[in-house]
């Protein structure tokens, strides 16, 4: 089996292409030591803002893939393509539905060989991307632990990634979902905000996803770089 | 990666626990050269029915799988268990639903070894599964393809399972399955009650599966074997 785009990240930046984001700030970002920019939002994408985002990302030679939600903004040029299913919803389209309408009329256009399943878990009920997908997030560990199972053991699916958008989550439950987990890569996205958190998810997680934090505090988001990857720790940024 | 219980079947005959059958009809069955008696059924089965059929099985050499729906059936001492998604229904219950208020309670007591997801496409509308799961089964070619796309490539879901129960299936739309397929291990059932059949199933699919004959014509249904295993096809059967 070829190595997958996204085997060996540690760390990602996440960034909404809905959201405006300064040159210099892209380059800190771009030049900090993250392992890849994951470009993707809950709402507001469209195909013109992520040509605009990937142009200025691919200036620099750092990875860079797209969680495609919606087809019509299926913009080429990404190292990969992360297709994402919501496991804990009762609203079948945001699981399977969707992405059958999207295949059906672009399957055969599409790069199968850089395009990967992601199943989520979302864990935080009041984020965005519960209310629109209707994600039932307030759910006990062990039935967030059989969905895990359901995914990755009986399915198999490549890539499940741990949803708490807006919080930080619980990091005994990431620690079980790990340990449960036969196959999977793991991504963990949700209130990291320091140095310290990033820490502890790296524990547990594959790879760890920092957002928002970066249009609230660049010096910290830049910081959770180091934490995850001590070599770089010593390094700073640009700034 | 350890070589799957089913990964060499060509051709299996399901029992339904639910049916009847006698000795030496289990007999011709068990002995008839078939690669494995899958058992399963999509209502009626019990822990009782089941049990009394694996124990008669278990008399032959032959391998023994069960297709488990519902979790209070799972009786230990089959070769392996396959667990079946419906892919093509709005009732998410039936894609993952049911799955994970089994393995909430059940999953730390399972032989995940030897535990398949089995991702099923229904495709006869007026079956008995596509009434009880609401499987949208009339659907154009395009769509079942891009079911197979998701199940397949998406989600590396190992086994897929193009089911027209009742019917004989369109084999030009099976032949467009296996062929967009990258991974999957695909059964194929519905309609085979002759050798012929057995064998245009048997061009596309990796593993034919024969059911209802069974119960209609044993000739018919012992035909399908040396269809299929063409080094079997001139011993006859046991009768």
């Amino acid at each position: 089996m070829l190595p997958s785009f996204y085997g060996n990240w540690r760390h990602v930046f996440k960034l909404d292409p809905e959201r405006q984001i300064d040159d210099a700030t892209l380059d800190a970002l771009c030049m900090s030591g993250t392992d890849a920019i994951l470009v993707g939002g809950s709402s507001g994408v469209t195909f013109d803002n992520t040509v605009d985002l990937m142009s200025r990302i691919r200036r620099y030679e750092v990875s860079c893939a797209f969680e495609l939600s919606d087809p019509s903004c299926g913009v080429p040029g990404f190292d990969g393509y992360f297709i994402p299913s919501v496991l804990n919803t009762k609203r079948s389209e945001w699981l399977i539905g969707h992405h059958v309408e999207a295949l059906r009329d672009f399957g055969h256009l599409l790069p199968w060989e850089s395009i990967v399943g992601e199943a989520y878990l979302v864990l935080n009920p009041d984020s965005t991307v519960a209310r629109i997908t209707g994600a039932e997030a307030n759910i006990p560990s062990s039935e967030a632990i059989a969905y895990v199972q359901v995914a990755d053991r009986l399915w198999n699916i490549p890539v499940l990634y741990v949803e708490y958008s807006g919080t930080f989550g619980d990091m005994e439950l990431l620690k079980r979902i790990k340990s449960t987990m036969k196959q999977a890569h793991l991504f963990y996205g949700g209130g990291i905000d320091s140095p310290e958190r990033a820490r502890q998810a790296a524990l547990y997680a594959d790879t760890v996803v920092v957002g928002n934090i970066i249009y609230e505090n660049l010096d910290a988001a830049i910081s959770t770089v180091g934490a995850v990857h001590p070599s770089i720790k010593e390094q700073g940024h640009v700034f």
